[in-house]
């Protein structure tokens, strides 16, 4: 890559675990109050918040699955790593705390590198107020893994479940869809022939700005931390869960859970305009390609006729964020979609298997 | 490998992420009161324990790295997996609580050993009153990977860190060292010229039964959960933490962390029999190699003088696994071992990378 002794050139083999954890630690902003014991020891030990039930999720991102050398940079996919959990803290209405950083690193990858995916973590973390309590780092023979566990707090009686909804709910979701599917189908494309390689590429971005926006999207997701715990806290949503699945997928899943099933409206769908326009390039139906499409962490709510008034208080003090009903959940259970008069059956989300 | 349609020819590419979820939930006893959203939901909902902190770590297993499916199980994996986590979690002085397991799986698993792998885990589950929380399934693109994250509780001003010893604090270890790397040693030496492959063999054992104690604590190691707990319980210990890169290194890592030398009295240790057979056979000192070999999940720990008393209280409550007196902190910043009258340098324990 350069020069011997140059940042660049140094590789995480050419220094031991405890350097790295060291340089792990150095980074890091100091810990919270309630965080006792943070990076260094055998584990780390927090004070729970008082009168709080506790969230913990965990979520990976393995390389060649989930992200690839050519698309996001290492800053991206630190970012990433914590944004898809603390996502999963939002939909229970959490407030999310601590994160553990489980890291299994190729030996050739560069320490610049790490320290991007750091920076990229330390990024997100400082935007959703969490704070790295420890992790482990460990050799990969195979690909670069980031595997995150993130810790919050709920308060009983807020917490929201997948399957809390009943028939007559309206449903609602955050932001816009389709994004994510488009930007990482526009980077695919743009990638022409290339296959995946050891190599960070330069991140290149189309010109058009709704375009751009998909694929930082893709890069960058945006969980609904705000949105999530006032959901929660106001007691606004019967059930909630992010889309990390795609919508058609959520809606599936919620239905099933409260033994209900669910009519979409497919025209009140917000989809990413971005995304309207590539796949309708494409020629795909972009309300099908926006509710398949997996990596979009908006938020799928749930909200009983009793409750409207609580979730325009929560509208009210979502800075900006759009929610849009987008059909209800029903006693007969079968998940569909209306469309121009037309009854459908919803398209299959994404799956890992 | 067998006729289509019976379970060792299911791969888990054969079902979706979402049966893979119920296959395992299946097999997981109902969960304890505190655990209110258990697997299936964005994330799980705990209470904690009532005026206690709560301890926190996470340790991933990666197939080349820290397995070879020529010498363990898949039970044997998920057990390790688990027990590695349990560990740091005692080394607080805690007492594990929840788990959390996160699976990266080669398309080409057979499900059988991904049910035998989650038998395992709960096997040492059920040995230390640990229930599975929650976690997450993705494919990987290469090795297995199994990635634990573990909580437990510890009582305010009962919590055992790295660096609380203090010079003049005597220094102990449970049970016996040296086995674990005896027995992968041994598992080296009968495999030939043998290489790791996909294809998980039968494990055979030594005849010799202190060998083959040795190649059972390699691949089932044996947390001290009930010590670590009652050394915190009963303010027994100054500074304590597990074994898992070694005693020279984790002797190196308690003086450096209290501000402490170290001395050891190298006819002292508690080397484990099979390990000395083997090591001496091998023409290796068995002192060193037993200093120097990981993955021994004992406790290292020292104790004041003042705390002697509360130290014979513990120890009669340890169920036969010894304690044993091995040296001391000391003022002197340097970290040695007396043999024969001599004072050496101690070796240097096992690093990743």
């Amino acid at each position: 890559l350069s020069s011997p002794g140059n940042l660049l050139a140094q590789r995480v083999s050419d220094v031991g675990e405890r350097a790295l954890i060291e340089r792990i630690r150095s980074r890091v902003p100091p810990p919270p109050a309630g965080l006792l014991i943070g990076i260094g020891d055998d584990a780390a030990v927090a004070a729970p918040d008082r009168g709080a039930l506790q969230v913990l999720t965990t979520d990976a991102l393995v390389e060649g699955i989930h992200f690839d050398r050519r698309f996001s940079s290492p800053a991206d996919i630190g970012y990433k790593a914590l944004a898809v959990n603390v996502s999963d803290v939002a939909s229970m209405g959490g407030t999310p705390r601590l994160a553990l950083l489980s890291l299994m690193l190729p030996q050739e990858m560069a320490l610049a590198d790490l320290d991007a995916l750091l920076d990229g973590l330390l990024e997100m973390a400082a935007e959703c107020g969490v704070a790295l309590a420890g992790g482990n780092i460990t050799r990969s023979p195979g690909p670069l893994v980031i595997d995150v566990t993130a810790t919050g707090s709920v308060k009983p009686r807020k917490v929201l479940t997948r399957g809390g909804g009943r028939a007559g709910d309206a449903l609602y979701v955050t932001g816009q869809i389709g994004a994510a599917a488009a930007g990482l189908a526009w980077l695919r494309a743009s990638s022409g022939t290339g296959r995946a390689g050891s190599r960070w590429s330069p991140v290149e971005r189309p010109e058009d700005p709704d375009l751009a926006a998909c694929v930082a999207r893709h890069c960058r997701p945006a969980p609904r931390v705000r949105i999530g715990a006032l959901l929660g806290r106001n007691r606004a949503a019967s059930a909630c869960m992010d889309l990390s699945d795609g919508l058609a997928d959520a809606v599936t899943q919620m239905a099933a859970a409260g033994g209900t099933g669910a009519t979409l409206d497919g025209s009140a769908l917000p989809v990413h305009p971005g995304a309207a326009t590539w796949f309708s390039a494409a020629g795909t139906d972009p309300v099908v390609a926006a509710l398949a499409g997996g990596d979009d962490y908006e938020l799928l709510f749930a909200v009983s006729r009793r409750a409207r008034g609580r979730l325009r208080a929560v509208a009210r003090e979502s800075r900006g964020v759009q929610i849009t009903c987008i059909g209800e959940l029903t006693a007969e259970p079968t998940v569909a979609i209306s469309r121009g008069g037309r009854v459908e059956p919803l398209p299959a989300g994404f799956t890992h298997f």
